[in-house]
């Protein structure tokens, strides 16, 4: 039986002209761009052409301001490691959010292992970063502010363009990580107001493993990949010619279905959150439903573990997550639901839903029916939730 | 006209049955890895079956010694950084040689304004580095030594196993550049006793934009990129699944067939190095024919310049390079070049031919004679080769 993807978050399906893209780019076999015959030339079109694509996709000022890379987590390493070292002769402190992706906060804390300090501002219980906590956080040292476009975990959206007016008010650099929101919302770097953002190509049904980095021109960053004088000299390394290829008609596809998606994918999150109180009972929302993403929707599920309910509703054919897929293999409760205000038993109940553009409501139906089942079941072994009735009836 | 690929050193076709291991791939619509779910099992199956395969061909211990990334620039950056930054407690020396690829230079430039000290060692007229030098240059604040398995540029081996015991038998950590051989030669890792060995997947007929690094189990290096638990936590970020599969396939494919390859390269390349004389004179094999990749030769033909031949010869629907195609764009003579004692002159005209399965005696014949017409019209405008001619006949 086929399963039903609802961890988009995780991985998006390659759009089929996405697919074919690739295929043609594998079979047609293309050379080096950066070698200086016919064959090499042609390549290089068809790198640019992707670039141009990505540029319109975020309405960069000049297509070379886009980086290509190997995905959002070499871009966000790449921002904050590059700026900081690049800037290292201006200051030394750092400004980013409690919720961001590992990848920032482990990044800054490598940069604090060499002499960086951070400051890591808290969210409000709605997920969201208050601009005047990083105005009150910028000093004369400060190098860099990286604040996260969308959460990876809520779909809560971030005031990135006030957060961008603050920040360059006072001349630091502002980096955010759009690796979600890139193709699933309409983001315009300039209009944003940012100096650098990092996405990934899997966030708009492109394939994995490809991403990059808008860069405005003029902004001091270091290379992370250092060689070759590949990207403009800002990225050495022989291109991954047939996923940039797919990242660059995935752009077109998003540009164009832009509105389209937006509408359907909201469309069953809003049905979802609407049915779900006919059939389970006792959870918390985590999603800023007011700012969010389009296709996600985080669910605490009260006195039962995320991890049991993502296993049993595997055996039903659904995929979900219980958080991001990039923290496998550990078992601290998310640092993002901490953050929002959850408790640690809360936070071990959540389900991140994430819908993609292959999704119907007659799924959703289904969903619902078989999680009542599994929330149901592990209710009934739960300690937790006998003791919470039993509190209720006394 | 179909293109004849000489500069497979630049890119090498990916090979039919690669091609189809990854049609099927992205067919296949494979979800993330790191999912708990049984779509995410099934990704994860098929991303250690390629590591298995990568660690079969280069003999790795265990096949998590094999990291995935995108390409052997970015391993190289890895070991290079991650390695020095990882054991600056001990000491900030690191060892290279004169010949390295840029992405080890740069790699070595960006620590030496990090506070580190680099002692690039020359090589001999052959090309070689000597291990007693490196034996002279290990010093207590040593930490690491990087010489590269063989030449980008010359094609020719450097005696890596005869290093590596300098090396080990004062504990410093031991890195290769293998990008060029990998695949291309047999590359036992327990046998040349390096702890960390870089490669790509296009060295051996598998898609551009993929590689890895070999890290023998117990070496202290850190990661280059951070976030996720990804790759038993030294490299973070959502793998380039399709292009992963492929370079799986490239290798068993690789370690096939090795020797047949071998001979049939090896055959082509000393076809051109024995006829070569009956078509053009005055020029100089930069290659050490005794110990050299199989299939590359590098001529440096005097009295004209590299760049004009490779224009005309790409008029005449060949595609060769004249150095390194990393190094594109900059107008400098070849650093691999001056070490080996070339004058800047001769190392202006210099030819990499690079050999691939696909070539065949035919195209060799025919390239002979097209080579024979461009240096011929070439040096009838040069003015450097009428003042020799004059000369010669004074």
């Amino acid at each position: 039986m086929k399963v039903i993807n609802f961890d988009h978050i995780s991985s998006n399906q390659i759009l089929p002209e996405v697919q074919e893209a690739m295929i043609a780019a594998i079979r047609e076999g293309y050379h080096n761009p950066s070698s200086q015959h016919t064959a090499g030339e042609k390549a290089l079109e068809a790198l640019e052409q992707a670039r141009t694509a990505v540029a319109a996709l975020i309405n960069a000022g000049e297509s070379k301001e886009v980086i290509f890379a190997s995905g959002g987590t070499e871009s966000v390493n790449h921002a904050i490691k590059g700026v900081a070292q690049a800037n290292a002769d201006k200051g030394n402190h750092i400004i980013i959010s409690n919720i961001e992706h590992n990848a920032v906060i482990r990044s800054v804390k490598r940069l604090k292992s060499q002499g960086f300090n951070v400051t890591s501002v808290s969210v409000d219980e709605s997920g969201r970063v208050n601009p005047d906590d990083i105005a009150k956080a910028i000093t004369d040292k400060t190098i860099l502010v990286s604040i996260m476009h969308s959460n990876n975990e809520t779909g809560t959206l971030q005031p990135i363009a006030e957060i961008a007016r603050v920040v360059k008010s006072r001349n630091v650099i502002f980096h955010t990580d759009a690796v979600d929101s890139v193709g699933m919302l309409p983001i315009d770097v300039q209009a944003l107001g940012v100096d650098l953002l990092s996405f990934a190509a899997n966030g708009f049904y492109g394939p994995t493993g490809v991403g990059g980095l808008y860069i405005r021109r003029g902004t001091r960053v270091w290379p992370l990949l250092e060689g070759g004088v590949q990207e403009h000299n800002k990225r050495a390394g022989t291109e991954n010619l047939i996923g940039i290829i797919g990242t660059g008609v995935a752009a077109q596809a998003a540009r164009r279905d832009m509105q389209k998606r937006i509408q359907y994918l909201s469309g069953l999150r809003n049905k979802l959150v609407a049915d779900l109180p006919g059939y389970i009972d006792d959870y918390i929302i985590n999603t800023n439903l007011e700012h969010c993403l389009p296709h996600l929707l985080s669910v605490s599920v009260k006195y039962i573990e995320g991890e049991s309910v993502v296993l049993m509703l595997d055996d039903e054919n659904f995929a979900v997550s219980t958080r991001s897929a990039c923290a496998t293999g550990s078992l601290r409760a998310s640092h993002v639901l901490l953050s929002i205000g959850l408790s640690h038993a809360d936070a071990q109940g959540t389900l991140v839903i994430a819908f993609g553009v292959e999704n119907s409501e007659a799924e959703v139906d289904r969903f619902l029916v078989a999680l009542k089942r599994v929330v149901t079941s592990l209710r009934n072994i739960s300690p937790l939730y006998q003791r919470g009735n039993l509190a209720a009836s006394a």
